[in-house]
């Protein structure tokens, strides 16, 4: 592979920092940085900032790489991106593309993350378009299942989401370990014939075995499916996995409010109290903040998309599974696994 | 309007029966027709069964049409409207436009039930196609939101968007009283820009006032304000909403599995079982058989579709929800409603 010319491997590319934009999120700078010295302090990982000199606050000792600009969280990506070229998500990505880190974290804007990140790091071989893959905690099975794209593509042709499962199929096996990825495709029903003109084609292209030989498609699911572990990747186009994912999110937080709701009423508390210590551990599987956050797949090199409301823990476990997905060979097993897809005839 | 020209008009059909597929649904014709004898004898509303003559078990005094035919819940439902022209479900649609009742209720194959209802009774003028309403809970007012489409089309334009809008909203009037329905339109960010062309021209057309004056659109929202209270109607095309609908009953279903679990554990139970007593008010507010089931806005006839796996409670319901809006004169508020929608240029 002829990609990234500047970049070192081997043991040289095990010691590259993971850069962090301490600029980015809702909790920015303050938690983001806390995560970043925790993760220095605590593990062998390389961390470097990217953020506002003197905009940082206690940065440590950690090494920072400067960035005069911001682009802020409603800030258009596109333009964000074109028009910032000293901000702290440009110069992240460039990091990266330089051969200088070995993968990108952001809290911050998603839109100008992937801009970011398509644009400096360019994408891999054949890839159409980057996919965001994020995971969705299920009770069935010890790891998640990952739906893909979350929303960095609204419109989406049968091509790209044949390439979609490729890159979740290999994202899936790199993160989890789990050697023969389930794959399915999200529809509004099982029957090959159902969905809109892009699902009967994704269906046909997988089920003809367009993704290779090594991915195992199994149909169709809906969205009630998503839990049940009866998949290990859900591909769909980012408007409906979008939608999807954040459905899922007010659905959880509309039930865990009002349970809290009724479990906080004064005849009850004290009842309640005594069930806490067996409702928290359930509650913690599914905070956002222990999954490591949500992954751009297609471009060339690792970038990890956190939560924009993301602690100092959010960011640990993103740098973590960043740094492991990096030295592990994420894009190495994405360019791999991608190959040039024909329309359906 | 000269639409049904066979209908009865004020006392006549206030007198008319609601007909009610006694052979559609997981739990027909049992649970069914439970629920259709409960109606008939606790109330004054007249219930006729349609079905296949002893099959449906013990009907008491209930009228029935017979029907030789069931539309089964695998069955294609073009073809089995096509060739079962002596099914249940086409039965029933005939016996709303032919005048013999004021509405029909099915808990079977929906888009079947669709079908029967589009085929038999036809669409309202203007209508570009119907679309199906189903009720969403919320914590923040006594009044669901209504999301539409929840899967009668898979493909939609930005006119169909406008007119399930003004349908929406004129559904939420009668249904729940509300004055003056706040519409939204389902997307992947708050700004007109965000979104496929579809979101983008249906958000110009009613920001424009496409919708009629009296159509109040708060513009878009997105997945995770399905339970916020924030709109009284939200509008999609039917591939979103429907895997929208159904992630939600997953992610539900997900959380109040786990809970179960969690409280039905021998060191925990008996401090459990204090609680259900509180927490049984809210799961009940969740059961979609206490929602009165989806309905399809568009046709000429009330046509409410009931959840497969509807009891009989889901069919008292069901049935009670028919004839009030029957009654109401929802079909005259649908067609009031409806203009034509040209295309953004």
């Amino acid at each position: 592979m002829a990609r990234g010319g500047a970049r070192p491997t081997g043991e040289a590319f095990a010691a590259l920092p993971v850069v962090v934009d301490a600029m980015g999120g809702d909790r920015a700078p303050g938690e983001i940085v806390a995560g970043a010295r925790q993760v220095a302090e605590q593990t062998d990982i390389n961390v470097t900032l990217v953020g506002r000199p003197g905009a940082m606050g206690d940065t440590g000792d950690l090494p920072c790489i400067p960035a005069a600009e911001v682009i802020g969280m409603d800030d258009d990506p596109g333009i964000g991106v074109r028009k910032k070229k000293d901000s702290s998500l440009v110069r992240a990505a460039e990091a990266v593309r330089d051969g200088k880190a070995m993968a990108m974290v952001s809290a911050g804007n998603t839109g100008a993350t992937m801009a970011s990140a398509l644009l400096r790091m360019g994408r891999l071989p054949h890839v159409i378009r980057p996919a965001i893959a994020t995971p969705v905690p299920n009770l069935k099975q010890p790891w998640p299942t990952v739906l893909l794209d979350c929303g960095a593509n609204a419109e989406c042709t049968a091509p790209m989401l044949v390439q979609f499962a490729q890159m979740g199929a290999a994202f899936v096996r790199k993160r989890y370990g789990v050697d023969q990825p389930r794959v399915a495709l999200l529809s509004i029903g099982e029957e090959k014939s159902k969905g809109t003109p892009l699902e009967k084609e994704t269906h046909a292209l997988l089920a003809d075995g367009s993704g290779g030989p090594g991915l195992e498609f199994v149909g169709n699911v809906e969205g009630r499916d998503f839990f049940d572990g009866s998949a290990d990747v859900i591909i769909t186009d980012g408007f409906t996995g979008n939608v999807a994912l954040k459905t899922m999110e007010g659905t959880l937080r509309f039930l865990i409010g009002a349970l809290t709701d009724i479990l906080g009423r004064p005849e009850v508390k004290e009842t309640a109290d005594a069930l806490y210590p067996h409702l928290l551990p359930f509650a913690a599987s599914l905070d956002p903040d222990n999954t490591g956050g949500a992954m751009l797949l297609g471009v060339d090199g690792v970038c990890v998309i956190s939560h924009g409301s993301s602690s100092s823990v959010a960011v640990v476990n993103a740098i973590t599974v960043a740094h492991d997905l990096a030295v592990g060979g994420l894009v190495e097993a994405l360019a791999a696994a991608v190959t040039p897809i024909a329309p359906v005839e």
